[in-house]
């Protein structure tokens, strides 16, 4: 096991990444403070892990919430379940909620949290690769609108992460691959040496070789504390995270929460930032094609839905939150590991960009 | 116009009180950052001053929500609607809510504006006597559960507030005395000169005397944030301000949300904290009657609705957010201006006081 430290003062917490973790009775000893636990888990976790762990905790009193899975059910009713239960067991602020699961179990289990009587504590039990690299780290929580992705949610930091990599034996290949999404993301904004690790080791990783594995999950980590740490609330460089994102909310918006895998569409969004960044004359188009490769080496879309308009993507990339004043800030690259934010683009290159995807998403 | 500041470092705010403070467009402009502001109120405020708000804003996109009034939609679902609204017209993250009304309105705006984008700024207008003393200061915002009050919530701190004592002239006479036992609360918990101040201007604030009504908000309002400052996230002392409050939610919830109004509520539940001083040897007896007799002179109830139980009681308060792993925190006080926290106190003897309140509550 080895542990890297998110450190924001007073809400610092540790990332424990290793195997054999969700077992480990001494890692929840040394974060559950008051009796009462809630898991929150989904369907597809709950027949694997729930028992595991609950088993794990000792004599505190647990209870349980088992969400239907899928980014189509990461909604305010969601949540409503969990201050359901944590009501019906009367479960008061010393409570804790673990999330038991991927990204969307623990956006939903963690905005229950920051919101059950104004702010109970929270574990995070990642069991999905998107969620050990990069969902369960910063605190952010929250469910989509139906007119938009995240809109509704808060800042607030977990207790402790607890990664265990045996998990990902477990997911289905194609959720391991949007994983390697996210995890592609940490080397094109600012980590160069790790972008060229991820090519020369792509193929150990997708036979999940434990220990390339738990190397890749914890530079991650690595990475995504280093910048939490240097900006919690967003108002600056964290907003890097989102390379690919503003372009990839929009496309499963427009396919429909759930048809798209979070991390296909930010595969796909990679690419269309890279694209639009050497059209821009931001980067050499000789990257786009080396990020494009690898990602399809990844088993990842590198093309929107054919179906998708340029007016539709655009429509819906108005609504994104780096939206102010109605000017909408991008994330290019000025090369791999070069991430910046701008709102200095051309507006009609982007548009006639998008215009011209569908044709190519044929290929 | 005066103003008392809440001193919260980065997020320290000023509150405006006097007279024709809705209508000036000065303050609006000074607090006011990005294009879009959201005012939020509700049907029975809407008539009297949306639209005279909505004039003394400029040429900002303004956008409105009117919300049903009363307790009993204080809701998830009306935060809900909040959210629809923003997102229907592209509200983005440097957009403004304006909290217009009383305590209800200001607590679903304000969790709107803390989860929207995972928080937006916003300003409270706060229109009723409670919510200019009390519920507009402190950053607490929240819904109710149908099992509990403000269960759902968080803390958000609004970038200024506008309290217009005119506002109070069209506040109908029952909601107004709900106000004042909030006012009287200050005077419970560590002001023992304006409890006096309050006995012997009671009459004039009945009477809506303009200075009196200044002085009296001017004085809750430095109360409120001289303790908020020393405690936001009420880890300690700020639960004082909860006086009254764990038996008065009780009872609100008991009865039916917008059956007895909040502040109804709370007088009953300070004169039954007050008894139970008493009875435990806390406090005078003599001090009770002198508190009851106040609030009755207030207008105010000074007994629990006859059909509550001891039963009901005790398992409505067992849910309080002052419950730490199942003991309940309670406010009492040890005489007028000095109440404390404590967990130690005779069960059995509170059980006892409140099976014998049905019977006292005929007088």
């Amino acid at each position: 096991m080895k542990t890297q430290d998110v450190e924001l003062g007073e809400r610092s917490y540790p990332i424990y990444a290793g195997k054999a973790l969700l077992t480990d009775p001494s890692l929840y000893a040394r974060h559950l403070s008051g009796r009462n636990v809630l898991v929150v888990t989904d369907s597809n976790v709950a027949p694997l892990y729930l028992q595991a762990l609950i088993e794990s905790l000792g004599n505190h009193n647990v209870s349980q919430v088992v969400l239907q899975a899928g980014e189509e059910f990461k909604t305010l009713d969601a949540v409503s379940t969990v201050y359901d239960e944590l009501m019906a067991q009367k479960f008061d602020r010393s409570s804790t909620i673990i999330a038991l699961g991927g990204g969307v179990t623990g956006d939903i289990a963690g905005f229950a949290a920051a919101s059950f009587q104004r702010g109970i504590q929270f574990l995070q039990v990642p069991t999905t690769l998107l969620a050990q690299v990069d969902s369960s780290v910063g605190g952010k929580t929250g469910v989509n609108h139906p007119r938009g992705k995240n809109m509704i949610g808060a800042f607030h930091q977990p207790t402790a992460v607890i990664a265990d990599i045996d998990t990902l034996q477990t997911l289905p290949a194609r959720e391991y691959s949007a994983g390697l999404a996210e995890v592609t993301k940490y080397g094109l904004i600012n980590q160069p040496a790790f972008f060229d690790w991820l090519s020369d080791n792509l193929e150990s990783l997708l036979q999940l070789d434990p220990d390339t594995v738990a190397e890749a999950v914890l530079s991650c980590c690595r990475f995504k504390a280093e910048i939490v740490a240097a900006d919690e609330r967003e108002s600056g460089q964290r907003a890097l995270l989102n390379l690919g994102h503003t372009f990839g909310h929009a496309i499963e918006n427009a396919v429909g929460y759930g048809v798209w895998l979070h991390g296909e569409a930010v595969a796909a969004g990679i690419c269309l930032a890279a694209r639009f960044s050497a059209l821009s004359g931001f980067m050499p188009h000789a990257q786009v094609t080396t990020i494009e490769k690898l990602l399809h080496r990844a088993n990842l879309p590198i093309h929107p839905p054919a179906e998708m308009t340029a007016a539709q993507f655009l429509e819906l990339m108005s609504r994104d939150k780096k939206v102010r004043d109605q000017v909408l800030t991008l994330v290019l690259m000025r090369g791999i590991g070069k991430a910046f934010l701008t709102s200095s683009y051309d507006r009609e290159a982007l548009h006639q960009m998008l215009a011209e995807q569908p044709a190519k998403a044929a290929t």
